[in-house]
């Protein structure tokens, strides 16, 4: 099934987070959450993620086969001036077009640097595949771009950000997946036939059993999502009862926020 | 290129978090990086991750794919009670064996719950691909296993780590990943030339080059990587030389720590 068939209204979409740094476990991509959230509040469900290396070839791969398969990619890094940047060369492989200077990028550029300060690094910058069109960066001016179905962006969190603002104002919206969580003290091991139970009552919410540990102590969050607040509150009213039931006092952790899958 | 080829004497290894939390944003995923530096202080070199839905046809495509191209798979996620848990049988299918009860496992739960305490969710836990060997699992009782060179462990952080202490313990370690990072405030386009050459001087190390906010002030990280300490140390003294030649001063990371990629 795949997750537009999950949600009617919404649109798919895989995000690739390219770079070593992330990887090797040295940085932490913080970028996956903000955009699945950022996405889902305009009813674009995340499907897969795929955390390549800086590396033409893996990054083809993963683009060519996540580009066929969801509606959207939204890719971060690898854009900038040095050695290790490959991506823009790995979206022209991709999509077999040929890598050429952008003369809209390479004016932006020359524009924040000066013409005195365009050296062959930064004009690597305004290297994109034939046909891209930009994505304007507010931050440091070297633009993000599209090919076809795929969204070129930084990988430096602000920078990624503000090209997600502008894009979200430039892609038309789906149905916002609403979402309600649960906590309660209960093993999941105890409700869990409840749960599959209610699942099966309500096919279009997606009911996921997440369990944790916080200060010491086993806990268990139930996130319940949709497109359809009626339904969503209605199947939220009956896990509040199944948790009840077993002699536990749920607690709502966030209600009614954007979330997605 | 392959990871392997990158840093001989060391092992590939790719990951796969499951798990729609993830996906939707709501759970930052802490296990990659975790997992990342762990293997990379072992010698296993991790090349590359994939977020996955709690859906059992996209489970078996990303394990399948990803146990034929690296030595190593790691997952999380999806093997407790729940109705969203569908890693054991994804992993069933993904290597055609049957999905049964695995004796040992459902002693260790017994064990754990009591004869009396043990219902079909429990027991559920049991359910594992014919032939799998098992990951104790010191936390809660319910263990991962091992299919092929798939090593399927539990997505809470604290079950997910002490699973990895076991299995550190019993893969051979390759060559440990040694890594330098240095920090300056030299923007990329200035350095880059400089960086490129430096990386073809020394193909055995792999260079890559982070920009950052902190502080609101663009930043950069410069880091280093390989598996020889004193290849290591000669570019890491060469690369400090071209930032000074910059007039920036350098500032040292975190030296000799084990890193990947």
């Amino acid at each position: 099934m795949t997750v537009r068939q999950l949600y009617p209204g919404t649109y798919s979409a895989s995000i690739v987070i390219i770079g070593n740094e992330i990887l090797g476990g040295r940085t932490q991509d913080t970028n996956t959450p903000w955009m699945a959230e950022r996405l889902a509040g305009n009813g674009v469900v995340v499907g897969e993620v795929r955390i390549v290396p800086d590396d033409k070839e893996r990054i083809v791969r993963a683009v060519k086969e996540l580009s066929a398969e969801f509606e959207y990619v939204f890719t971060t890094g690898g854009i900038g001036p040095t050695h290790d940047d490959v991506t823009a060369e790995s979206m022209a492989e991709a999509f077999g077009a040929p890598l050429e200077k952008n003369v809209e990028a390479y004016s932006m550029l020359e524009k924040h640097y000066g013409p005195e300060g365009m050296n062959p690094s930064r004009a690597k910058m305004s290297m994109m595949p034939h046909g891209a069109k930009l994505i304007p960066n507010p931050v440091t001016a070297a633009p993000g771009f599209i090919v076809e179905n795929v969204y070129v962006m930084a990988g430096v969190p602000r920078i990624m950000q503000a090209m997600m603002d502008y894009l979200m104002d430039n892609i038309p919206p789906g149905s916002p997946i609403l979402s309600n969580a649960v906590a309660c003290t209960l093993r999941e091991s105890i409700i869990a036939d409840d749960l599959t139970a209610l699942q099966k009552k309500y096919s279009g919410i997606q009911i996921g059993s997440y369990p944790h540990f916080r200060s010491g102590n086993m806990g268990l969050s139930l996130v319940l999502r949709g497109t359809d607040q009626r339904t969503l509150e209605q199947a939220t009213d009956e896990l509040i009862k199944i948790i009840r039931t077993h002699g536990d006092e749920p607690r709502a952790m966030s209600m009614r926020t954007h979330d997605t899958l």
